[in-house]
């Protein structure tokens, strides 16, 4: 199941996506159907009502023919950040990605090339922006703006020191993240949050894809292109901390919420990257794709 | 006007408080005397909708004799975080007093004792604790639990690019906040997002004193108590970067919103800056006072 959030008219919605046909359904038909009459109004919403007999019980209803015929084309409709307004703002983790931590090196002011333990900062994503949206240049405050293609775990279950074992459980589904991030500010302000944190530095989407579509453990190409480039590609078993330890390890002593979101890290190949540096420009557009989970586009304005 | 976020029997209100008096009564009141049908049902909401004209006739209802006679007292309620579910993280302050960057120094990992440019981390606070809340020691995991005093500034308007000049349009009110820290997961992770986001790190309030009521610049002592010992104690005078800058530098690039927190970091003497260390332990208990905003007591479990 491919979840989406849309605006038709001035109405927020939450639909299933059928990528392949370009449609959308809103879930309001599914639980009309049900007869259910207190139902989600959002994604947060729905992630928190969210169990395995229902999420069956739905994907059933959009396999069948009237999902097809019922659904109105995606062009017609503003598909919206997967969750716009995060309850928490995002956690993060850096240098995940073994070539990415060695191309970053200490520039940033932290001692180690690999991390030992995982490396967890927060990035403020309410408002989140959506696939199609312009990242904001930030001209007189960013100089030296990059993008991180990652792959973006939400959580579907409260735990809190929970088995790397069990982690999968604690899944609601995946999405991709862009983590645009400002070099400069980074490096200025000691710690990294500012410089991940300006306004439309979170492009998020464009769907929320339900665990069940991706087998676990999850191994997916990764990709990012600038101005149809290619500058980051991996796949995510090359994850330093994967999934599993990352939700072990993040929910010690810290309860990890429904509607959480987890941006994994970025692979090799961002603009701070290259010699001499490749970041963005005005008019730049960066295509952050990953297997299974779609494309996520964005001009620089 | 002192607010408080309160629950009576399951029912979780908005309160004005004379601290004085002890009493507190619902905002309801107020709301249903100026026959406004539609009110603010959470703090939250309440600084969405304030304004300067509802504030002066709110102050003018509270000062009426029939707060008094009509309120109840605050023993008899549960009083809450003022806001206990932000929207986003706490936007946070490192080493932002001169006494404290000197003690602490260069023990986290981070580069340069005194910081040239503001230090931006976050925190999870949501859900934040109340005054009387426990602390959890988190056995295990936490090795070395340290306290932070510190002054939160309530954001009651949205704005970017916020002028020095212009930075107190922007305040809604003050209150305490605890930045507990775990120091050992704040070196481990290499950010120190996750040492200060475990459960119950973020005691706050008592109340969000409405900046009426504190003439600005402010200038507040501001202390901390272990188990009635005098650990920290300066004037907010004392901040490297004050209020005005704060507001001004975070807000470069990046919108502020009605409810955001920003902690302005604590003066010397954390558990952390004593030799041999003074981290705290089960049992111990933890006072953070300000001047006109009040006490925040928390015991360790």
């Amino acid at each position: 199941m491919y979840f989406v959030t849309y605006e038709v008219g001035k109405e927020e919605k939450v639909g299933l996506c059928d990528p392949q046909q370009g449609k959308i359904i809103s879930i309001d038909r599914f639980f009309e159907k049900e007869e259910i009459t207190s139902y989600p109004k959002t994604m947060l919403e729905l992630i928190d009502i969210f169990t395995v007999e229902l999420g069956k019980k739905m994907e059933g209803w959009a396999g069948q023919e009237a999902f097809l015929n019922e659904g109105i084309a995606c062009s017609e409709v503003k598909i919206k950040a997967p969750i716009p307004y995060p309850r928490r703002n995002i956690f993060c983790l850096g240098k995940n990605y073994l070539d990415h931590a060695k191309e970053v090196g200490t520039v940033l002011g932290d001692q180690e090339e690999i991390p030992k333990a995982p490396i967890y900062f927060s990035k403020v994503a309410a408002p989140a922006i959506a696939d199609g949206d312009f990242i904001d240049s930030h001209p007189g405050i960013a100089q030296k703006l990059d993008y991180e293609v990652e792959l973006a775990v939400v959580i579907g279950k409260e735990g809190k020191n929970i088995p790397v074992e069990a982690a999968e459980e604690y899944i609601f589904g995946y999405t991709i993240l862009n983590d645009v991030s400002e070099r400069g500010l980074q490096k200025l302000h000691g710690q990294w949050h500012k410089g991940k944190s300006l306004d439309t530095f979170c492009p998020m989407g464009p769907y929320l894809v339900h665990k069940s579509q991706i087998p676990f453990p999850v191994e997916l190409e990764i990709a990012c292109h600038v101005n149809g480039e290619l500058r980051q590609h991996s796949n995510t078993r090359n994850l330093i901390f994967d999934i599993p330890q990352i939700i072990h390890d993040l929910s010690k002593g810290m309860t990890l919420k429904p509607g959480d979101i987890i941006a994994t890290g970025t692979p090799a190949g961002v603009g701070m990257g290259f010699k001499p540096f490749k970041f963005l420009n005005p008019g730049d557009v960066v295509t952050c794709s990953i297997e299974k989970l779609g494309t996520l586009t964005n001009q620089v304005k």
